[in-house]
């Protein structure tokens, strides 16, 4: 029996291994060798020449992979979604890629960096390129879409800005973005962690990692920590970071939060209108309770969307940041929608 | 590529279905064939004359097989625990076995049920039964043991004394005990909830189901319907359930509750010596900071095996009830360590 | 410029001070000298003819007579609403004494007990002798109601059912009641706590009172010392108590817990129809959220003096047990509109 | 009775009402009459030709002069701090004034508002000149501290750095500042409240009035109403403000929030030197888990001052913002023990 069949599934599980160039030799030491779990609709071994779109799912912070593949009572995940959708014939039969993006700091944020390795390149070049390689796809921008939620809808915004003519579509789940609002929280929270361990990033990774437990604010600042080797490397050294903060103080740096909002969609957007132009669907949602603010950066990204005279499919809802899967329900149909389906 | 790679084990993993004849039309609705998650340690293959020793895994309340299976950053679950002692020879190669007791109402309590279906049955004739013909195990009692973490560790606890010879030891994580103190929160809030309901128990969990969300005091009163539905169904009938307290004035009824304390270990231990005495492990542990005060419970079992002039392993340690999976460090060597290993 | 101009009243406010022969040489040090503030309406002094009715206030645990006058943003003490309720013709003018019955454990719950002094008798006698010897009150049952919030509303029904006669009517706003459930969550934090103090209650009480701050699980246990004390004190020497649970293990003792019982208005209900008939008003109410579930405690009161052919007037919101002084716009007016007014 | 005996004080309580020419015609229709609650110490009485030191106290935001007489349990307020400190000989006796500074928006952080009124010309001005007045008091600066928590400790710094010569030192608690940290959690939780009034302060303020009960997501609104009223008022129309934020987006506006940061103790304090170098004290302190993040700021404002050439005393402690009361033994008498005592 396969784990297909233990969660539920009609399609396909299929998880293959890919060795990534672009993520070799990192500073963390992160396998350059990465799972990618992929699901294939009913049907997909039936007809031996019919091709598929392929939806790439990102998951978020502290998610790997296989937090997307487990399973929750009462819940679906994004397996479950898609097989019901395809089944009920309520979107037309699509692949499904989950990408990993975990690293030793919780996350990737999928941007290439000096620090971490290339995580852009690697989802838009290796995976991109296995999946198109070992499966039946329509193996053109026009046949991709890219999704995720909260840092993997960040990752799928961040990938079609800065990788025009792979997608064709994205939606961003609860998104990293506004990130004015989002993140000096955690500045606070890690200046008080990180003197606990005398400034030394290696000390509190380790200590960290040790625990049984941690309190939220370690969390936290492994969060800063996986955000700053995203936005703000500053060497290949392993922890060589320039904090977003005077780590004595705790002051905002402005220099280095200038490199993090380069990454911030809401500033983005609007140098980006050929890329963004060239989309067949832009979609963002958020819940209204969003613990970081994520509505308010939605609605900027969206509004600057239109200022470009562009459309965007904005939907807000009444919930907060936690286990919002079920807007998958709407998400998935929606992208597969605009893909060429042969 | 296999679940097992994915989540880093060196043993194999393997996933059977067996069809119990022990839940077969419960009222419920549930599946009575259900999934068994079977580790087979590294070198299991290697030598096909040898036989192993099994230990039997029960989830806790609205967990299933599949939830024990997922992984979480900075964590590991109790298959990557297992594999991780066995490979570093910290404990003997052992195969474990997961069992699902999921239901409609979140948990079976692996109580047999006139409501819900037999699942101590379930457990020890079907599962096991499979297990022996299918693995190369110890096939006897003294090859066995049974060990979860809160419903789980009730199960282990119900099982080895309801079921003596089955199993030669059992380790209960923060399991269910003392329900004097566990358990009349709950009433409080599902009378509140039910209430809302016109106390159709049907349009409650209708509703539940439906939902993409549901509020803490929901989660509750499913609680209560799936211990009520262990503890004190009233028929075979759907959700004809005795509730252990007036649904119109939440007044506790000492008589239904008298039901379920005839389950508490704490009240059964005592008349249970013999089936005690023939264990060879006996192992309790709960966090200090237990929000349902299980840690008392824990106290009190441990008490009452002493006072059977029987010796009980018994731990506590400063934490709460939420992901103290770092225990099977603990109990899962000193359960192998008791069981016929030849 | 008076107190009473600081939180906006037109009536007049006495701070009185009494010495109660009831309260002397208690176990605890608490003096015996007590204030006593009283409320007199507007036109008290005008017409020096005139008599009123009395309503005694009791705080709840943890409270004072100080803490009842302190008056918060957006939010009307009782003596605000009081005030304000006579001054716009909602209620006819009566006099309200706020009556103290902080113990150094944080509230006696107005009862007799060995060990903390005789609060019940302090209250009917002591308090109730002064205010009728002070002012110009209806000195006779038919002109006083006592009322009270949480403690304070256990403390109204506890003297009406043990001093027939004194008060004619009662308001229990969320008022202590079904022990069975409202009191076992405190035993399992006290235990803990107490452990950790080598089960000294004067090493707790003294680090207690040291400390700056103290977390919850303190609070809590102060609360379990402080019912202990009023319910099941072991002597009249300092801290000799009887706790309701083993210290050891935790384990509920039902001997100690039955002795509390006979406290809970649910279970005295039954027994005390003639004190019950007498009165001109019962009221109660409770949030329906009530942290402490002491919403089943109000129905089953309720419920009881209905079972015994009596009125009562009981009505549920939807709140939690904090900052329901509000209530008090239902409650005062009914009590005031019941008693002699001439 | 009076009031400082029921809350056990040696020393003297009077409550004076000053009317204030720089309230008077406020927006917000709040009364330009306020009282002054005055501690005068043991002594003050008996020798009549004696003159003493005066501390002023500011209290937080949605606080009152009311608010900081009230008691509470295992704790002291302020006047008990300063009268034990004074008994017991550990300061020097002084006279403190408590100031009234709540609107109708919750509080008025000290500063002159063409919308709210004057509220630093009317302490530095009506107030002391009050007090010096009224009572015999060392009446020049090197008589007179000003010290508060929170918006009080803001104010404190507030009305030293805006009004030399009136104050020879401050102590600021908890005290707000580094607004970048500290606010922009309020827009978004206003942003998303205020969208259900259709952007109507107005509405929102009537219907917070009229409720019994208001979520924390509308007491954080209130909270920036209130500092938006002080800090960046449109108009001496009611409700005319400049949110620091878009209303449709939530966007924060750079303009008005330089507005804001026109106020930000950490952006003053390098223009101010020769109003800071002129103090016998500047002490500062904050909880290291404060809640807002305001432990940063006291850091930042310390070493703003240090960087000046001046010293500062700068005190940090394991405690978030609530109920640091216990600070004022620190405080009182540091600030008492630079005053002239003459």
């Amino acid at each position: 029996m396969e784990y297909s069949n233990l969660i539920g599934l009609t399609g396909e599980l299929v998880i293959d291994r890919i060795d990534s160039e672009a993520l070799r030799g990192n500073a963390l030491g992160d396998p350059s060798e990465r799972p990618v779990i992929v699901y294939l609709p009913p049907g997909y071994d039936a007809d031996a020449s019919r091709r598929y779109p392929v939806l790439y799912v990102l998951h978020g912070y502290t998610g790997s992979a296989i937090s997307l593949v487990s399973a929750r009572p009462w819940e679906r995940n994004v397996l479950q979604w898609i097989d019901q959708l395809i089944v009920e014939k309520r979107m037309p039969p699509a692949i499904l890629a989950i990408v990993d993006g975990f690293t030793r700091l919780g996350g990737s944020q999928y941007v290439d960096s000096v620090h971490n390795g290339n995580y852009a390149t690697y989802v838009v070049r290796d995976v991109v390129g296995h999946i198109d390689r070992s499966y039946r796809t329509n193996a053109s921008e026009g046949g991709r879409a890219v999704l995720g939620k909260s840092s993997g809808g960040f990752g799928a915004m961040h990938l079609v800005l800065d990788h025009p003519g792979v997608f064709a579509a994205f939606a961003s789940h609860s998104g990293d973005s506004y990130f004015r609002y989002a993140h000096p929280n955690l500045f606070v929270e890690a200046q008080r962690t990180l003197e606990k361990y005398d400034f030394s990033i290696a000390d509190f990774v380790d200590a960290f990692e040790k625990k049984h437990k941690r309190p939220q604010a370690e969390y936290s600042t492994m969060e800063l920590l996986g955000y700053t080797a995203a936005y703000s490397p500053r060497s290949a050294a392993r922890f060589d970071l320039d904090l977003p903060f005077d780590q004595r103080t705790g002051e905002l740096r402005d220099d280095v939060f200038a490199r993090w909002l380069a990454f911030d969609p809401v500033e983005r957007v609007p140098g980006k209108k050929d890329e963004l132009a060239r989309l067949r669907l832009r979609y963002l949602d958020c819940g209204r309770r969003d613990e970081y603010g994520l509505d308010i950066g939605a609605r900027l990204v969206a509004e600057r969307i239109r200022e470009l005279g562009l459309e965007v499919r904005h939907e807000e809802f009444d919930d907060d940041h936690r286990n919002v899967g079920y807007r998958y329900e709407i998400s998935l149909p929606a992208l597969a929608g605009v893909l060429d389906t042969k």
